[in-house]
């Protein structure tokens, strides 16, 4: 008890003063650090959000603030979601994270001084953090640019770009590379020692080969590969050989134990000393402290809804009338793969969310995921498609954009039969103004040849998928986060490209809606006329020709900003000389905070209300 | 004489049959290759093209051709723009290249099955590749699949993420790096032996060092240094330690020369008999075979413009009462470099394209060529925008859609001062589908926080780039290929944000337009009401209203889609309740082949006859 005494403590349910953490003993640090992950455990417990890589990084967060001086050395967290242990040392609460008034699951510049930059998409923290750099030194400044990146990142060509540009780079950055273990490597061997062994041989390779056979026996085995092998190969042997680093003109720290405060503020004094750019390679246990996520090898507690801490059960289970949007696709993919040999899936790490753990397990040769690489997914996809494959990308909606100009110079321009299954589409949730789904008809819309669809239950769903098995040109499926009522499984009618639904036969007035939304507008608004788009391009001429007496035209999307499919409808219309009033309700080209669906629907005034009130 | 004899040539003025190689002995392939050479030369010289590429890759064309059972086997040329000598080789003339009958200057799908993948946008051949060689296992087929790539084009992430990929990839590519030993690696050393003994020790950093400086005391060496230092230095590395292809589980073969078909077709015959994908490093000298091609170190010859063989000099000199909109633009950079120190710019490998060598050597410390890595580029100036810079990011519009997510993640959303100097804009010309300035408008307007501009002559010019030096958001300034008028330098007039210009009072019949075709408009139109849009988002809200009693719109934009600009002005006469007729002619949103810019306008019905045709 008496030495236990002497150790301060904080109550982190008030704000953590950050000027506190500077005079603190090794001992109380690392009890801070066991009072913040437990912070984060039950906040994370109570609103979900990311807590494995939060808890992963929890000692390193700690040195960072202890070493350095923040907020005026800068760091910069990749992506952001790691960032919770920061949030709270900044003093943040995490107490409504990811809340319509709480603090946002990202780095956020206007939430505190302590985040110098923001994110949400991956692997922009090594350029960023070059900018930062090379400001502070034209503008004769002095301070340390931090960029703190998972192993996983690296795998996105942004941050190679960014390394590639940094061998020449005169201002000097710390880069943290924050490696969870999790690569395939680990298991073939990690020592470099054994590297430099068979470096010349083809022993090596034969070994690798081996692995994978065996890898590839059993059902486990694949489960296993297909989540780790896409992920990072390349950089993980590019740690082991530091030289690469050292040739490039940077000095390397490697084999620093990531729960070691010690030890990384030594390496951060070696690190501030040095002339020039340093990379510090950090071993990191993901998930640290809570067993559940330590021993997570797939990815389930890398973001998570609200659980039980003791079980680890989601709080609110799925009402079993209804499924995830993800896994009704999900299944069609299962479906069409069976029956279509031709048919491959290519994904970018997106593997779990969008409920294709199955499907890769069942088909490891026509399943592939690339890891964080959208555009190399894109090229890939393409390259399959002009060789008699049908290949489908899966992709969350925010992260498809990286591929805007493969999806246009390899997919578009060839006219190849790739499918996108775009997921996430619509307003962002609680992960807010870095994920939003709502620019991608607008951006498909801008590229030639891509057709683009979105079903507004499980029947159309499967309508849609059955449309693309034999649709021979580029093709985007839409599908939203959240849940449909589950249908029971008909035979798919056939569908034409293009093709609208009367959904109800009504007065002068038309509504021109689709998507999930759909069903309710028509059992609101049973008076007018209710047309489902379910093609958002190409639009159903022929269909909008007989509207053309009606007196006006009310475009209703809560899936997509203004210039999307509300500018291609009133093209037509001004082509066809409508004389109506035409009018649109749209979600706001903007980026939104994050918070509810549902209350951001409201606060956009974008409700079936603000509908009526249009009317 | 007599030796002589025995070699069969080829008349390359007609076809070549892709057969007749077959049979060749090694001195007659050489020979081929010195005729090829000279086709190449002279075709260039006569209708432009990028020539020290193609003259780079001729034995290694021949070898391919040679070796390989083309088209069974399929070869990727990665941008295509060296892909001269395989245009010959599969029966194609070079006599009208890249003119509007002639052979494209990239490979081409349906101009031939020797072109079984094709591109224009640089680093995509390697994802090719791992489709083709899926499917090609998936099928059950049986042959080979080489990607070429040169070592400019493994800057760019996408190439990365490919090389990521490849390390678990299963399906056996060939993958042959073109190096032009240009990058600065080869004046600090270029033996493995000498990294591996800096590889420990700090002298190698102090060398870099050391060298870094003495580059950057003469003028000549900071030329040399910006346009060398952007490229390729990590893969530069990368070669030389080979170790790093073996332990990705690739095997490589290093130091063929490039221009020694016995030595390649060697190295092809391992690459096939090799059980997994190779990587064969090749060294070439770009240029090869005309001397002031090989002698140039700064990129001239890179791509040109007709010349005279003899001397090296255009055929067609600019008018002196001319100047490239490109220099127009370089020189406002360089004016407003002097006056603001603040000011930075970023380039992504197209400094000489965009006139920028004279900035970047004047202004060593804030200028950067990131080599072809548009994403990054974007990234790295919003970090420091975000710390008191104003980044000007100078890139292509149609390789500025490749950072499309940045500015939307990075840019927009942070509402950085980013100005953006969009060259190139417009119809593609002789580079055809894959280099289209068309579709910019249109992306950029679907990211919110961009306000977007075109000039219609170089006081305007002068104007934008004025109001853009103290503009504090995300700005496109927006010019086309081509020349304008040299007008004599006046004080620009201060420029409001989204203003527009009332060229012509006319009659009931409004013509709005913008960008150097607008002259042409007031003289031609001058009955009618003419408006310059020189802001094409936001637009002028105030003089739109007052044109509301008009009886039509017409809106005519030969830069860009009708997703762009003339979506942007009908939604807001739909908002503003317009009643009159609205009309647009814009460039169809389409894949638009190579040729003459003033035929492509008049192929596609936008030229001002089409105009007059449609009042």
């Amino acid at each position: 008890m008496s030495k236990k005494k002497a150790i301060r403590r904080f109550d982190l349910s008030k704000p953590f003063n950050p000027e506190d953490i500077k005079g603190l003993t090794e001992n109380e640090l690392n009890q801070l650090a066991e009072d913040i992950r437990a912070n984060i455990i039950s906040n994370c417990a109570k609103n979900g959000g990311h807590l494995a890589s939060s808890l992963g990084v929890v000692e390193l967060t700690i040195a960072l603030h202890h070493y350095f001086d923040l907020p005026k050395d800068k760091v910069i967290f990749d992506v952001g979601h790691q960032c919770y242990a920061h949030k709270i040392l900044s003093g943040r609460s995490l107490e409504n994270l990811r809340q319509e008034n709480g603090v946002s699951g990202f780095q956020r510049r206007s939430e505190s001084e302590f985040d110098p930059y923001e994110a949400g998409h991956s692997s922009t923290s090594i350029g960023a953090a070059m900018g930062f750099a090379t400001a502070r030194d034209l503008n004769k400044e002095n301070y340390n640019v931090i960029a703190v990146i998972g192993d996983s990142s690296l795998a996105n060509g942004v941050a190679y770009e960014a390394l590639n540009n940094l061998g020449t780079f005169e201002h000097k950055v710390i880069l943290i590379i924050n490696d969870n273990n999790r690569s395939i490597g680990k298991s073939v061997g990690h020592s470099s020692n054994m590297w430099e062994k068979f470096r010349l041989g083809k022993g090596y390779l034969k070994r690798k080969e081996r692995y994978r056979r065996v890898m590839k026996k059993t059902k486990f085995g694949r489960g296993i590969y297909k989540v780790t092998s896409a992920i990072k190969n390349f950089f993980k042997y590019l740690f082991i050989r530091k030289n690469t680093f050292y040739n490039m003109g940077l000095y390397y720290i490697s084999h620093i134990d990531g729960h070691d405060i010690k030890a990384l503020e030594k390496a951060f004094k070696y690190a501030v000393n040095a002339p020039s750019s340093v990379v510090i390679h950090v071993s990191t246990i993901k998930g640290k402290g809570y067993e559940l996520a330590e021993k997570d090898n797939i990815g389930d507690w890398h973001g998570v809804n609200p659980f039980d801490i003791k079980t680890g059960e989601p709080l609110k289970k799925l009402d079993p009338n209804y499924i995830s949007w993800s896994e009704v696709y999900a299944n069609l993919v299962d479906t069409y793969m069976q029956k279509d040999e031709k048919m491959v899936v290519i994904n970018p790490a997106t593997v779990i969310g969008s409920h294709l753990c199955h499907v890769f397990d069942q088909y490891p040769e026509r399943t592939f995921d690339v890891g964080i690489s959208e555009e190399h997914a894109a090229i890939f996809a393409s390259g399959m498609a002009v060789n008699g494959l049908h290949p489908y990308v899966s992709a969350y909606s925010t992260f498809l954009q990286r591929a805007y100009d493969e999806m246009s110079h390899d997919i578009a321009r060839m006219d190849t039969n790739v499918t996108l299954l775009v997921d996430r589409v619509g307003l962002p949730g609680s992960d807010g103004e870095t994920h939003e789904g709502i620019f991608d008809v607008a951006y498909l819309n801008t590229i030639p040849n891509i057709a683009i669809c979105m079903a507004k239950d499980q029947q159309e769903a499967s309508e849609l998928f059955s449309f693309s098995s034999s649709y021979e040109h580029p093709l985007a499926i839409r599908y939203p986060r959240g849940k449909t009522l589950r249908q029971e499984e008909k035979e798919p009618a056939s569908i034409k490209l293009g093709e609208w639904r009367l959904e109800n036969k009504g007065d002068d007035t038309v509504i021109i809606t689709y998507g999930p939304v759909t069903n309710e507008v028509v059992e609101r608004f049973n008076k007018h006329t209710v047309v489902n788009a379910l093609f958002q391009k190409p639009i159903d001429v022929e269909l909008l020709k007989t509207l053309l007496s009606k007196k006006r035209i009310v475009i209703y999307d809560i899936y997509g900003t203004e210039e999307g499919f509300a500018s291609i409808v009133k093209e037509e219309l001004n082509k066809l000389s409508y004389k109506g009033l035409v009018k649109s309700l749209c979600v706001p080209s903007s980026f939104i905070k994050h918070g509810n669906i549902d209350s951001q629907i409201k606060s956009l005034n974008i409700s079936l209300e603000d509908l009526q009130n249009l009317l």
